[in-house]
């Protein structure tokens, strides 16, 4: 037994342990299959993390997760990172080729994965033979096993005993890894410790409390960021360690949202604008009136819309938004109240919320110039910052890391300013990459592989707005002789089918052109094509 | 410039940063003498620990601060650890000798006073002729000063610059350092880190929107924990990060405290039940109805009398109460509801609020036998702890250390038990301390100070309880001839005037016994004795 002062690890089984001591009875709720209290959840994941250990995940192991928001994921939240693994959140979103180009890039030893989703990496194992699978039903049904793969289900027997002291476990242990796709299609890897996820979690618990949401311990969380996206915002860690019921709404669907709303009662969500639009636009939203002025959402990801946010407003619910990035753990500003809009007027604060609003305690963030100085207040400039919980580096590239932390802070390649009342406002993304629904479209990768087919010169793919998702890829083209859309169409396809591209990424518009407008350093000007674009659109409503 | 990862150092300087940043317009009041924006304040704390180190106090110097709740302090709660020297809040309600010994122990550079408050430690010029004074008087009247001596306000001039990276800050230095007296009048240094106070005061800040309190940022807090008591539970530090108006009532005066409930607004106090009985006992209490109504009160330091609390209640206060020792920063456990007492009727929540309560985030509690193995839940046990904010050591004393950290837990030395619902209850203090109004009387120390009279034999002082003061101290007396209390109390009082003990020590009775009653190991059977006082004194009713 160890003797002496005690040298306290900001570690994440403190989170489990918090919930299990202080609100054992308080539920964990996975659409309508299954439910647990903290108690019986800590137990599990403890259980698990055991089971984990025993079937040889080691300390450091990367272990890639796929699957959509479930009770499952939960317990993988806890129990890899309680082992010393690192818990990969594997974006689902990718297509095929560049879902395994990140867990052969990340040398994930294991994958654990819904039964369902296995299509999307079965051919990893021709480049890893030795990769272990585990893989479950989500009824539980028995996995077909070979000798080689384990059923997920099998894991969670055994004694609930753990002691982060017997596993070694140190605050500044890699906890989790992700990737994040900027224009090129190559995904940089960042990852965050047992630390970060802490004290970002505390920081969240702190700002929580602050109008316009004020949250309480009886309020009840469903977050609708997804799990592979950075810690769905932190929210699984938040909940435990603040004592907040947490409901899981497994694979996306507004419908199904909408009933967990009304059957959990449901107080606060996050998400992207998009997912936002989909649930207003369901048949029967009126009917969800009485649930829907008691419910809070938290947007980020990309700029709230003004017009959505004043229709989610007639059915009364409370929006504010938030800034982040998946480098940043993710949130660094939210929206929230501060001494100063607190005494505004109903609509002034509306207008406020809608910004990207002031760091939560512990960020430090500047607009600076392109020298990294200062511009004065109200100025557009590079968003920078430092906080507690930001990534360390680009995972095995020191190049981009460089890049990423020049001069002592992170470069967020976002543009914006901040107002007379410490507002942060998001200008535009100085980068030319394309969100569409929360996701990027990486454009550079899409150029590529619409460069691919011989009757195209040239093109340059450009997001622009639009209501649902946020934006959308449209594609300018230079064609080598006849450019022929529905052929091309077919084309893109065929590499959605051969998972180079998702099908979703496939441009709305392809407009032809004699050339592509450049900017002096002669590389496309995305500005102008997008203002190009805009106007032709315009035209021919 | 530094470049590359910044790795992020959790530094008091950092709320500071937040409260200027994020609520710049919310105010720090003193009484009716001043007033800061957090903004107009974190600049001024800035340009202090800037005169500071102008003037010599370099990294790792100890100051002693010896003042009442006043913005002077609030200045140094920042500015003095800000630039890597340690804050010794000395405890003023020593008596001036052990004042001047822990100044001594601590090894003070420098004192930073109020005037009127100077008597209490002259004397220490004759043990450290090199001890540098800096002198404030409360109305900014001018100093006279000789070479040696600074005006406090003359140190508030220039500039409000400052970097942590510039000063080498780093979260594992030792912040401040204050004394705990046990029962031989021998009082114990314990420090704490700039992490250690940011990490108490992050957990403090996520759990305070619990009910029943549920603190928002636009509540109002006036700590009624004297500032030279554990950091004032935390709140000058919580006030900045979380955005709360924060209120200092200066010298303690129950009136005085009762125009700053009214006056500022104020919702949340904490404090020792001593101060509430004293509130609740002003004459003009009723006139405040309006204003209790909406006061929330954290009781901590000693239990809460059931008679008090219920009386509060009668006035609207929302009353709960928490447990935490000068070694733990302090705070451990707060009666804020969990998941099953919410549920609760009011009358049981009321009761539930009255317990130790539940540990705050981060805090792991257990309760333990004699071998440190845990005991069945409902059972008495001794209370050990592990946190994030524990002291590492008693300052300078590694045998005390070694006995405190035994087995790698904290040991509080408290008896209690941990109920039905998850709530800690204390059961009595397992040490012979007495406290009365908060603070404790060193037993041994005052038996010996007793026993140097010729007609004491021998003497025991134990507490008994008392409604206003929590305890006092009883005296029994094993007569040596003639005993005579008025002649007893004449040189007790001339004690007084040496410096040796405090005037509110003096036991208020004195009972002559044949002999003293004994344990097994042939101590005083203080058990055995608090009965006999209890018995004689309902007796004489």
């Amino acid at each position: 037994m160890s003797s002496g002062y005690y040298k306290y690890q900001l570690t994440i089984d403190k989170f489990l342990d918090s919930g299990e001591t202080v609100f054992p009875t308080r539920e964990i709720v996975y659409t309508d299959k299954r439910r647990y209290t903290f108690k019986k959840f800590a137990e599990s994941a403890k259980i698990l993390a055991n089971a984990l250990k025993k079937i040889g995940v080691k300390k450091g192991d990367i272990v890639g997760v796929i699957d959509w928001d479930t009770d499952v994921y939960m317990h993988l939240y806890y129990a890899v990172p309680m082992i010393g693994a690192v818990l990969h959140t594997v974006n689902l979103r990718y297509p095929p080729e560049l879902i395994i180009k990140t867990m052969l890039h990340a040398e994930d030893k294991w994958v654990i994965i819904r039964d369902d989703l296995i299509g999307l990496v079965e051919d990893i194992k021709n480049f890893n033979p030795n990769i272990r699978f585990i893989i479950y039903n989500d009824d539980k049904e028995k996995i077909k096993v070979d000798d080689k793969t384990i059923d997920f289900w099998d894991l969670l027997q055994g004694e609930p005993k753990y002691d982060p002291d017997e596993e070694g476990l140190k605050e500044d242990m890699m906890a989790t890894l992700m990737y994040t796709s900027g224009t090129t299609g190559n995904p940089k890897g960042v990852w965050f410790t047992h630390r970060d996820l802490v004290l970002h979690a505390m920081a969240m618990g702190t700002i929580s409390r602050a109008p316009p949401v004020e949250l309480t311990t009886r309020d009840v969380v469903m977050s609708l960021v997804p799990m592979f996206h950075v810690h769905s915002w932190g929210f699984p860690y938040v909940a435990l360690a603040s004592g907040l019921k947490y409901v899981l709404p497994g694979v996306y669907n507004p419908a199904t949202q909408l009933k967990l709303i009304a059957n959990e009662g449901v107080t606060f969500s996050a998400m992207v604008p998009t997912i936002l639009f989909m649930i207003l636009a369901q048949p029967d939203i009126d009917d969800y009136k009485p649930y829907l002025k008691n419910w809070k959402v938290a947007i980020g990801g990309e700029a709230l819309p003004e017009g959505l946010a004043r229709k989610a407003r007639e059915y009364g619910i409370k929006l504010y938004s938030g800034y982040g990035l998946t480098e940043t753990c993710p949130v660094l500003t939210v929206a929230y109240h501060n001494s100063i809009v607190e005494s505004f007027d109903e609509e002034k604060k509306f207008e406020i919320q809608l910004s990207a609003g002031v760091p939560i305690p512990g960020v430090k963030l500047r607009i600076v110039d392109e020298e990294g100085k200062d511009v004065p207040r109200g100025k557009i400039g590079e968003i920078v910052v430092r906080a507690p919980w930001t990534t360390r580096e680009y995972y095995k590239d020191p190049e981009k890391t460089a890049q990423l932390w020049r001069g002592g802070w992170l470069h967020t390649g976002d543009l914006g300013y901040i107002d007379e009342y410490g507002y942060l406002h998001l200008v535009d993304r100085e980068k030319d990459a394309i969100k569409s629904g929360g996701e990027f479209i990486p454009s550079l990768l899409l150029e590529t592989v619409i460069s691919l087919h011989p009757s195209v010169a040239e093109v340059a793919v450009v997001g622009i707005r639009h209501e649902k998702w946020g934006e959308r890829p449209v594609a300018f083209i230079v064609p080598n002789g006849q450019f022929d859309e529905v052929e091309m169409r077919k084309f893109l396809m065929k590499k959605v089918e051969e998972g180079k591209i998702q099908k979703w990424w496939i441009p709305d518009r392809f407009f032809v052109v004699e050339d592509i407008p450049k900017t002096s350093t002669m590389k496309a000007d995305k500005k102008l094509l997008r203002e190009m674009a805009s106007k032709e659109l315009q035209k021919q409503k």
